[in-house]
């Protein structure tokens, strides 16, 4: 007997890589009867439509979601909240709501106050993805052992939370329940703060010699990869989680000037415990 | 007629990763007759002895290099000198001597010094590595398609240099050639300033709750890969080129400053431009 899916329609607002990904992965998984979609772009929802994931594209967002059991706002996150209140009206009774951002404090915050009665918002962020961004690289792999954070307020109903909790699972994440503020600190310092440095470092190495990159080895292609990244979607996420991430680059700079002092001072015994911890704390991360 | 290989006998000394894999590569390629090791570590040795790719393993440096006609040192940098000074008397007249080592100005000044008139340094930097360390995980491919700096001095003679860039260059590196002060400039920022940000944001991490690792994406996985590094390799790196290493740290403060502010000031505009400088680079950063 076939497992009948979890959702009969599914919309995806947005089709950038995690959205069209997400389109993708729900189908081959069978979580979904239908995956529908809108996206901003005239373009972009022509390409969609030509996909085989795809059963059906709108011109709005508000057509998009009329009829969806689960909507997934998966566009840049200054655009969620706003996209959050144009959709409300138009979603029907029952219907479940969750996003991908990156931020969760606000947009939960936001989300929640915007949905009316008879609909459920529940904050998500799937950490997958990639520097690379658009459909044409979408994956229904994208998921795959990723970490998920889903993050309720203290007042969201235990189905929906629970429901959504599924959908993730079942996409093949690792799911994990937090506040939205608790999220924001720890992606602010897992995520965030990573970006930062990368993309420090990329600026640093243009200011001087650029054509140095050409030496470039294996380490210093992975630790500026993620430098790659879109410059205004990951602006948006440094100004809405700007506090968080305030504490986390002092927090860097607090151990960035004991390696400086330790070098400064020819001291090899603190240069070696310096490293020691960076490497313990590096070896127990999975590679996977 | 089968090409005659560039070299009768090739001494390494030192049979970790890159020891091993110049070793196997090497001997895959046919740039030696034979290929001679000698490893500080009776269990090393005994592994080596083992190996396909190895033809003969000494108990003591001086044994080891006395009939080679090209000697590599693939010891760590702070061994590269004494060892260098070691061998010295053993050599025969016409050797030629190279090492690995992640530093050249010290290395090649007292490199230089330490040859008997009969043979000849030239100190190379094979930019190719891993994180991961012995002879286990040697790979004949480990230098295909990675940089490799070759660094004589103003008087090393000119057919020795040749020779060298030529050996790197069959073993499929891409070479370049410059002063060894100017490639400790360059690989303080493309090598060692990466090592260090990676180490420090690992210990910032670590700081705060150790178990958020298990949430960590693809970008933390990246960015911090060089952490695992042997600590103690890259203690003897850091003090070995302290100074041009301050100097790409002050370098990266300065950016880092200039992020900060434009996150604690809320300016869109600033972190566009900044976000923007760093993908524009890493963007050009190729990917093989």
């Amino acid at each position: 007997m076939k497992k009948s899916p979890m959702f009969g329609k599914l919309t995806v607002l947005g089709t950038g890589l995690l959205g069209a990904s997400l389109m993708q992965a729900a189908k081959a998984r069978g979580l979904c009867q239908q995956a529908l979609a809108w996206s901003r772009r005239p373009e972009t929802r022509l390409k969609c439509e030509q996909q085989s994931w795809c059963d059906g594209v709108y011109p709005t967002a508000s057509e998009a979601v009329a009829d969806a059991d689960l909507v997934v706002l998966a566009v840049p996150v200054i655009n969620i909240v706003p996209l959050l209140e144009e959709i409300a009206p138009a979603l029907k009774a029952g219907a479940l709501v969750t996003d991908v951002g990156s931020t969760k404090s606000l947009i939960c915050r936001h989300g929640n106050a915007a949905m009316p009665e008879r609909a459920t918002f529940v904050g998500s962020h799937p950490m997958a993805g990639s520097e690379k961004a658009g459909l044409e690289f979408a994956s229904e792999t994208l998921f795959e052992k990723r970490a998920c954070f889903v993050t309720p307020l203290v007042d969201t109903p235990a189905p929906a939370v629970e429901k959504i909790l599924r959908f993730w699972r079942e996409l093949g994440m690792e799911v994990a329940t937090t506040t939205p503020e608790t999220h924001d600190e720890i992606v602010a310092h897992i995520s965030h703060l990573p970006h930062i440095l990368a993309s420090v470092l990329c600026e640093t190495l243009a200011a001087k010699d650029p054509a140095w990159r050409n030496y470039a080895g294996n380490g210093l292609r992975d630790t500026t990869r993620i430098a790659a990244g879109d410059p205004h979607l990951w602006k948006a996420i440094l100004l809405e989680n700007r506090e968080e991430i305030l504490r986390a680059m002092a927090g860097f700079e607090e151990h960035w000037q004991q390696m400086r002092a330790a070098v400064a001072n020819n001291d090899p015994f603190a240069i070696v415990n310096l490293l020691e911890k960076g490497k313990a704390y590096r070896d127990a991360v999975r590679n996977d």
